[in-house]
């Protein structure tokens, strides 16, 4: 309906204006940097390509979605979820051309765990027989698979599960039983409405007369978790089959497209076969069990997930600076106080404390992301080993990549929050394109390892390198062993003399700082633990504090040396790239200035004026950041945000979702308390109660 | 429908014997310490009057909310509304009763500004004759009245709103006009679909040949921004008038409840008699402006208000503290690493890494509700001598609630959070109680005075003293005068040996090194913005690490106070609240060492021993974690938490939301991405497309 609004503009300068100001003043190819960053694997081809497709699809369009129930969110995302997969069909994208296209939308879909875990798990445990009759089915989604492993009461302590499967010889089946309510499998995503199979871990009980007695008066060992295919829904009525109780657990704080699972199961019984049985085997004439050769393989994936997990964060993350850098810019607050009297209000990414909210991060992106790239890298390489039957290196692999998923996740998860309230009040409206990001993202710090637990994983493997360092013993096998025989003899003698580490003047000495550091609290736990025989338990947050020093230092190193042998980066953005370096690091060294001080990686005088350096970087950093964001080329449509849009019209799109969209306003309500009418002609207090 | 699942226990021991061992180890009264804390001001009789009536009515029942649209979420809160407002006629509740019932229902009330900001306003800024006419009508609901001040474009910057204000002196009315899109007020809360009313608050021009043209020709003044009261929607079709548009701004990150509104008027005339003239006044006949005689009233009633934030912010806090102490107590995960290779699961709790994260936060609560009460106390004796005409502690008063604001809502915002990860993965789940909680809350840090900005005013006032105290110019008037009288002249001569203060050993020298170090830096901002004049801009990090630095040190002095001059603490009591008050100091302090170290508020050799400390405190705490949020009285009606409910029932509880009452479970899937249909026998692909 038109009306007098649509003839008015925001004051001047607006938007665009004021973003085209930031982008001249930046000499920053982004092409090149955005190719630099993103080109190599495809990326941005592939986005370009995919976006042109989903951003068309009416069934795609993201304008209502904040304001539908739960269930209806639901509904829609598994209608997405087919959409995609037809368009996957006719379009014949590449499996990673599908994942972007979700990755644009931007749903969790409930379909997610069908093309992760579940036909992963079919491709590395199942065996040979087991892969020829799956795969196909999977692969044409003729079937929709699940991933049933954390219950009620157990997550991260596995052995811990309690669903039990149970060997009956005489009928050669397993008896899927949940012995206790806590026994529910929880959590597992798609299989609350979606799937119609589902891959069940349980712990295997194998008959013994040594054994403890079952509920059938048959004695039974355990074996601890294996994991069992399992059909629980008939193809046709989709309904569970009887002895199977299967539903999806509730809201959630986001992934409100997703249908996580509560199942059980009353003596369920599923055939010999069901077992995946590529590592472990039941003999099903004997009930013998045979162990896995090699369980260590499960670490390579677990590692590559978390390799995925990072480079997830990057583009989370740099997402949320994006939104945060563009606003920022357009949006003016107070003219300079010591300015005069009639002077122009600043943009609020003027204001220092406006910077060190938002520039740190937007350095961070870029820490994240090379950090991703290299453990990339070593994945592939460990691969490799791997296959011609060398598995020295997963353990490494494994711990560092505990403390990464750790640290970055969280780096992610509370820099989407800094850079939403850096918004002020605008951020906490529902066009800032943060607060699904936010709410679907603060999943990460918990799932794939506890971002607490996990760093006792990190911490261990550094206990037992530093012992074997301490006691010279062996040569080096992997960058810990390099790292300890280098800082371990200047640690061990530190407190003589001052730090000789140039952190403000030398580039190479920050990365040097960082790795004396890490080398100096895992000397330290290491005394704790070893020598003064110190419980686990109490030296807990110690690991903790470990684990993230020593991640924060492989941040560091990797951003270094990105930079350090850099081939193809433009000229014009590697100062501004070196300013970012020195930043990211300077900004994570000072929240922890007491540790460097105190274990001599950084002297006085120089920790004293991190501040005003930190201060200056943001100074130089400031007028490209703009164009650093642009270079990240995150496309409107999956900023979804009025603040953050890349042509700057801030105010009119606020307006239009508020004036335009907003379902709210197309009823009018009655405000008189002494009447029953809520809605004009609509809904009253009694239609209102019996909806509840 | 009865099924195997309804047999189902969880797995022993379960929660309510978990809680009631948690609850045996410890001595603490529990009902003497919550009369200590809630019971003085009627707080606890309050509570347990209103709660014995909402938590029965059916409307007022939270099972299903999660569930629900935003447009229903808002028509439940409307009639919700109502509700109450209805219950306090029938029960005759006092407003304070009243603001329990609200408080405990928890949903942000629709007509929230019609009873906060829309009354005080009528009150305090209208003259004799207009509180005479609109007072009886708020009070009596006849009509309904919100506060808009904040516009699309400007929030912080008050003096920059762009509507306009014209008077006519010929027809003797003011002409309301948005020049602009972004002069639309924006965020004004029960405007958007509720009120009839609302308190405008436009730039006053008025007619002078010497002023700048407007758009008739006419030239103008401005006079700076004034509140209007003006009638926005017809009383009977509740439709807006010609030349206003209003709405409401759409989904946002919490307060889904709360119709916050735009609004823009085209050339609107309202009588003159519409401007609130207490203070200042235009003579209808001559359009002569008179000035108000003392504006500095504002303040008291902004300090009261962020006293009241700061009440609130303990109350949340305790809250999320309350599920998180009760579920970790309850949570099992893991045996310990150095016990027998049978011993049983650890409560979670038992862990460090979960201590560090919600110990140091049930102390922050104590620290919240002693510096609420001082906030309290301070102002009403600023009240008293503000009637007998003496304004001199209201700058002080104001400057200490900017910092303190900002402070304690960061603190209770970025804890509600840090409490649900520490949940784990049932943290994310909608039974943790804290989704609301902390989507609503988070709207906290940026509004009345974004937390950042606002900490200016804080450093300011401190610049301003302690230039004062440099030049010993005149006698203490503040408690910043006696501060800055005892600590300066140490910060002066430092450097001059080591601390004297044992912070380990003496509770008092806790609050000697937090006042000695908010001094320092209060005094080396002095030096660089008086003496080396820097730019107030370039400073701006200093001034918020200042502001926080002098904030920590109140609560830290208020904590102590409270407690060294405790009258009716109980005994048994007194012992854990002296080891909280060291753990909110020491966990405060750990996180600025290095701040502490240079500026010689402590000595190295405690400040290593920090860590240590922190450990053996949360360990001396640890078994009466459960008594001590016990204490605070939070209801289960309020806390609406599986895993916070007082009787430990958590798995039954979170199962019972899942199966029982969960939505999406009352319909089934079709997952075949080849066929159309989405709901069986339901939605297909059309009609949820058409929805859109």
């Amino acid at each position: 309906m038109p009306d007098f609004t649509d003839n008015l503009s925001p004051s001047k300068p607006d938007g665009p204006e004021l973003l085209a100001q930031e982008r001249a003043q930046s000499n920053i190819p982004v092409n090149e940097l955005a190719n630099h960053l993103l080109g190599k694997d495809g990326f941005l081809a592939r986005q370009s390509k995919v976006l042109s497709i989903v951003q068309n699809e009416p069934l795609l369009n993201k304008s209502h979605q904040q304001n539908l129930s739960r269930p209806d969110r639901f509904k829609l995302a598994l209608a997405r979820g087919k959409l995609l997969r037809r368009l996957a069909d006719k379009h014949q994208w590449t499996q990673e051309e599908h994942e972007t296209a979700e990755y644009l939308v931007d749903d969790v879909s409930p379909y997610m765990l069908h093309m992760g875990m579940f036909i992963t798990t079919i491709r590395e445990q199942a065996n040979d027989e087991q892969r020829a009759y799956w795969l196909p089915k999977i692969e044409g989604w003729r079937i929709t698979g699940a991933y049933a492993q954390t219950e009620l009461g157990h997550g991260s302590n596995v052995r811990g599960l309690e669903l039990q499967a149970r060997y009956d010889p005489r009928t050669k089946e397993f008896v899927l039983h949940s012995p206790t309510l806590t026994a529910s499998k929880w959590w597992n995503g798609t299989l609350g409405r979606t799937a119609n199979h589902a891959i069940v871990v349980a712990q295997l009980l194998l008959p013994d007369p040594s054994g403890a007695e079952g509920s059938d008066g048959t004695k039974y060992v355990s074996y601890g978790p294996h994991p069992f295919i399992v059909q629980v829904r008939d193809l046709k009525t989709h309904l569970p089959f009887d002895g199977i109780v299967i539903g999806d657990i509730g809201p959630k704080y986001g992934y409100a497209t997703m249908d996580n699972a509560y199942m059980l199961f009353d003596n369920y019984r599923i055939p010999h076969s069901a077992m995946l049985s590529r590592y472990s085997k039941v003999d099903p004439e004997t009930g013998r069990y045979t162990k896995p050769e090699e369980a260590a393989v499960v670490y390579g994936t677990l590692t590559y997930m978390r390799s995925k997990i990072i480079q997830h964060a990057r583009l989370v993350l740099a997402r949320a600076v994006t939104v945060a850098v563009r606003y920022t810019s357009v949006r003016r607050q107070f003219p300079d106080r010591d300015g005069a009297s009639n002077s122009v209000e600043l943009p609020v990414l003027d204001y220092p404390t406006v910077q060190i909210r938002i520039l740190p991060l937007l350095a961070t992106s870029f820490a994240l992301h090379y950090t991703a790239l290299a453990m990339q890298d070593i994945y592939s390489k460990t691969r490799k080993q791997i296959e011609s039957g060398d598995f020295s290196s997963l353990a490494y692999m494994h711990s560092m990549s505990s403390g990464l998923k750790s640290l970055c996740t969280t780096l992610a998860a509370d820099g989407i929050e800094t850079c939403r309230r850096a918004l002020g009040g605008h951020g906490y409206g529902g066009g800032s394109g943060l607060i699904q990001l936010n709410n679907d993202y603060l999943s990460k710090p918990t799932v794939e390892g506890d971002n607490w637990m996990i760093t006792q994983q990190t911490a261990a493997y550094m206990i037992k390198k530093i012992a074997a360092a301490v006691g010279s013993r062996g040569a080096a096998t992997d960058e810990i062993d390099v790292q300890f025989g280098t800082y371990l003899p200047l640690v061990q003698s530190s407190g003589n003399g001052d730090c000789k580490y140039d952190i403000l003047g030398n580039d190479q000495d920050l990365v040097k700082a960082f790795q004396h550091r890490a080398t100096a609290l895992a000397y330290n736990v290491y005394q704790e633990r070893v020598i003064k025989k110190r419980a686990w338990t109490s030296l807990m947050t110690h690991f903790h504090k470990l684990s993230k020093a020593q991640s924060q230092s492989i941040l560091v190193t990797q951003f270094y040396e990105a930079l350090a042998t850099n081939k193809d980066l433009p000229r014009p953005a590697l100062a501004v790239l070196w300013d970012l370096y020195r930043l990211f690091a300077l900004f994570t060294l000072e929240a922890d200035r007491y540790e460097f001080f105190t274990c001599n990686a950084a002297s006085r005088s120089q920790l004293d004026e991190i501040p005003n350096n930190i201060n200056e970087l943001m100074a130089r950093i400031r007028p490209h950041a703009v164009r650093l964001v642009d270079s990240w080329s995150i496309p409107d449509y999956l900023l979804d945000s009025a603040l953050g849009r890349s042509d700057g019209r801030v105010y009119e799109d606020l307006f239009n979702r508020a004036h335009r969209l907003n379902p709210l306003n197309k009823f009018t309500v009655n405000p008189n308390y002494w009447e029953d009418e809520i809605v004009k002609g609509g809904d009253d207090l009694k239609s209102i109660t019996s909806k509840l």
